[in-house]
């Protein structure tokens, strides 16, 4: 049995171009922070070890690694002491050590696993993931020989036949086990910026006569994110992977560049989405869904043939069941509607539990807040909350029941009672006129002070 | 007098790769049914007849060709099997016999036109629409000499001469109506997958000393729909037309890319969209109209001048006459708004009639539906609605009459009458401090039960 | 001291492609009408005087240049006689003078820099910015020798060798102030059109004795504006050169081709918006403010720290504090929300003063509008004020003050009062099964009658 991988993901890169207090790492890219992406990927790796790499202080960083394990980089003293620093972590490993990078988050299982592949197949002490790129400008180059990789040149170091290639160092790499606590040892800070590059790494393993190897990558898997304009781009890969996927698995978009989905986003066959539909985390929807455009929606499961929107806005901790209908301008949070429940206009639904086949009119509040505390509405199957009614909770609305519109109900209502809570209209004949002329006085005079 | 053309739509592609219940050619595209689109533009030619061929038990796909008749095709055993199931009923009909695609909706009335004009100057027995791939890999290549089609060769029968041929095949044929029954009787299913390739038709047209033509088209118009990523694509198309049309009738669009327009949308000139508006079918805009952003538009007249949104959703069967203004989260179903009404905020207008003039409320709601039937509120010109107004329909609002805000109007209100239904405000002085601290309590209490 | 630097700016153009009744120069970009962009262009160049040229009747245009003179050009005789019609405007202006376009607002002050510079350098009678274009076909060509321009040659004009040259003639132009009434004096119209080109002033000057350069600018630059998908182009230009400098500055979006900015809006690092959001002029955004997705924001200042959105819209006049949260489908006009304030989910807040920490509750309305005039709802600090309320202004709602849900105020609430105007509940124990066999048989016969 080959022996199982160990992965060190670096963390500890300071994040200064983004001009953000949150650190790098953290932000969210498809809804998940970008680390969790790469760990993520390097999960199914099935990997005998997990370490994470961070800067001093970063505790939230390192939260994000959890169960994962984290040490820390005391110094920025480049790539190498970076790796260095998760020696120990890695004490009594000797399979192949993944070095990758936390703000690299497009880079895929499938070439990770490529990279551990042909390290076995060579033997390589070090293998260095690559790829060919369209600038290779401000990279470095990967000059091999043989199928062996004889060294890695920085882009400034090198000579004009090494200008002229176009295979560049993506700093991803795989070190032998058994030899990566001598290898990072004899790494030296003797450059100008007076850091230990992990690059050299190659160079020392070749010099002791072990095998170096590099392994060709596509270039868009490598892409760093430094800036907010870098994560964007990141961004918007990372959506276009997802919406092929959907479209793949049988989802309809009118408009797939106008649906952003979140890495976890589930969908059956056959659902509909309009433009402009953001997808939160924890979403999954059943088949024959339809999703209009313009909605909003966030940690919710969505059954079968609902129909929801436009403009309608889910929140997380609800639950919406097959054949639901929500229309616009409508909002569910923590709200579970139960089978055929409609909520078709204008209504806020907070912290309610909506029984099958219930009808909320247009304009209801489940009054779920008093300033204080959160309280729960909960409705029986079959009921009829009629328009602009008020719901006071915590209050209970039984099955079968009728609110009548325009109601404030503050206690419970029994199943199949009737309740109100409405003045009786009063009309008076041919007063319009008199309260216009007031009215119409008022805003002149108001007009006129307003003036002098 | 020329003999007239007729068409034969073949439809009875099984579209697997949709992986959807819908059938392929139903899916819309610009909000009509991808079918249409081809009948749309095949009925521009005024053929003697159009003839679709479908799918044992594709009643919907038959139904979407009505008025036109279609065939069934009872084994999926190629397009050439496919257009002889056409056959029956081209009985009599001896100008030039089209044959489409029903998921090739892209292809314009022009090029079309064009096939059949070239068919008629040559005198040719079979026409084909070609086009300069830009990878021909796929293609089948149409062997020209003077001006003649020899043949067809698939990709995978081509040697390296027919290879260098980037003139691909489109399957678009036009067929001589006196010839069609004999090139397709000739046609065999010798081949690997033992099916009838309609393609034969040009060698078999050839060998039997006829003419045959190729016609060139523009790539883009060829693109089949085999998938939802490519449906995306053709949506995507279809938009940039739709757009392009706009602009240059005059409307305004400050971000064109994100306004979806219906293949039926009509406008005056010097209306203005903001982005993100979405148009569904049946929408006519006035002239000097501003649509701004988000919007969700379907199924209506708007008239001269009007102002809608941002964030309005009109739904079918409304008619919104000229300076009328529509607000944010205000939403109309099936009503009529007369010359400069308004409902500018949060409103669920259902099913009603409002007169010139006349002022909606914030948060009024026009209660058409009692969980059996749908009603009307009919309200008159220059009237005065209050906000957080409930209207139960049906019921009637003379003309000039105000409404009191959060009335709940059960009965008609005469023109010129002042109508309430609502409660008269209490006041406790110095009371909300022990409100407070008996929620504050009860807030501290649930929350300590939660935790025991 | 270097003389200072006029500048004339042609806005006489027809614009007739833009099938519009608005002016050309005014239809908007990026929030402002087209000219304003280029007016705050050539406001950084520090001129002595700007002076626009209009045609006859364009108030509107010449409102938009004030507080510059604008001069009227009789005819349109080509803008060497446009140009001219600047000169008495000009009198007494020694330093040079800048021609430039009001229907080209993408040029930038840095250019323009440069061409002044450049003409000061060679002392230039006249000078002109070309650039390298992708397209050279329509466009002029610049004939340049050792440094010099020789002349201007149409493309019409041009023989085999000067069609080579890729080097073309904006029409952007610097001439020296103590020349320019003799170089446009010597203007001819001897040509197909009967114009004066401005153009031509360049080979007058070199047979003049003068010198003449052509000064190299950037292709995109120089994009005119003649229909509204060319609009559209430059509106697309600009988003992304205000996204780039926003991404830059720090703020976080995830997909930021779908925020909407104006030329003037303001953000402090840290700002996060999601997908989908416009912002209209006069906006400024706080450090750690989140916007969500799907918002229209316009007139507002946002402090640190607020969460606003999704579905949020905030109208001009208004003015959100610190930690401020403005929730789904509730919309802000003219209103103050004090410091930790909160409107969490549909509510219309018009001309509104809400105190620091108030809560407003779901489906609240300020009733600002009583068909005549508009009034002001005021609300202390900490006050609670409960769903589906309706606040008649003018009204004043106390500190600490708490109005119960579904209640119409009509009076003023004084500082810690509890108010309420609704009716109480009363609830008819299984009177539902009755009402609704009568609703089913009123929706029964309905249906009855429709058929008869």
């Amino acid at each position: 049995m080959k022996p199982p991988v160990a992965v060190v993901v670096l963390a500890a890169g300071a994040g200064t171009r983004m001009k953000s207090a949150l650190p790098k790492v953290l932000h969210p890219l498809a809804g998940w922070p970008m680390v969790r992406h790469v760990l993520e990927n390097v999960r199914r790796l099935k990997p005998a070890r997990i370490v994470g790499v961070v800067s001093p202080g970063a505790k939230d960083v390192a939260a994000a690694f959890a169960p994962h394990p984290t040490v820390v980089q005391r110094q920025a003293l480049g790539t190498g002491h970076a790796a260095k620093a998760a020696l120990g972590a890695l004490k009594g490993h000797r399979g192949p050590v993944l070095v990758v990078y936390a703000d690299a988050p497009l880079l895929t299982t499938a070439t990770l696993q490529r990279l551990i592949d042909e390290c076995r197949k060579a033997k390589a002490a070090v293998g260095v993931l690559g790829f060919v790129a369209h600038d290779p400008t401000p990279y470095g180059r990967l000059i091999t020989n043989g199928g062996m990789l004889d060294k890695i040149v920085e882009s400034r170091d090198a000579d004009e036949a090494e200008k002229a290639v176009d295979f560049c160092n993506s700093g991803v790499m795989c070190l032998d086990g058994a030899l990566i606590a001598s290898l990072l040892g004899a790494i030296r800070n003797n450059n100008v910026k007076k850091e230990f590059y992990l690059t050299d790494a190659a160079a020392i393993a070749r010099a002791a006569g072990h095998a170096a190897i590099a392994v060709e990558g596509d270039e868009a898997e490598f892409q760093g994110i430094n800036s907010r304009a870098e994560l964007a781009v990141a961004e918007k890969v990372m959506q276009q992977r997802l919406r092929a996927a959907a479209l793949e698995a049988g989802v309809g978009m009118a408009d797939p560049d106008t649906v952003w989905l979140a890495a976890d986003t589930k969908f059956a066959a056959d659902v509909t989405i309009g433009p402009n539909v953001r997808f939160g985390t924890g979403v999954s929807v059943g088949a024959g869904t339809e999703i209009k455009a313009f909605c909003d929606i966030e940690g919710v499961r969505i059954g079968r043939d609902a129909i929801i929107g436009p403009f309608a806005r889910i929140r997380p901790g609800s639950d919406v069941a097959d054949r639901v209908h929500i229309g616009n301008f409508v909002e569910l949070k923590a709200t579970r509607m139960g089978r055929g429940a409609k909520a078709n206009h204008l209504a806020y639904l907070g912290d309610s539990d909506i029984g099958a086949a219930s009808n909320i009119g247009a304009g209801t509040i489940a009054v779920n807040y008093d300033g204080y505390g959160k309280w729960r509405t909960v409705i029986g199957a079959d009921a009829f909350v009629g328009s602009n009614s008020s719901l006071i909770a915590p209050v209970r609305v039984g099955a079968g029941a009728n609110i009548t519109a325009g109601s404030v109900i503050t206690d419970d209502v029994p199943a199949g009672a009737i309740a109100f809570g409405r003045a009786r209209q009063v009309t008076k004949k041919g007063r319009a006129a008199a309260l216009r002329a007031k009215l119409k006085a008022r805003a002149a005079a108001a007009k006129r002070a307003k003036k002098s």
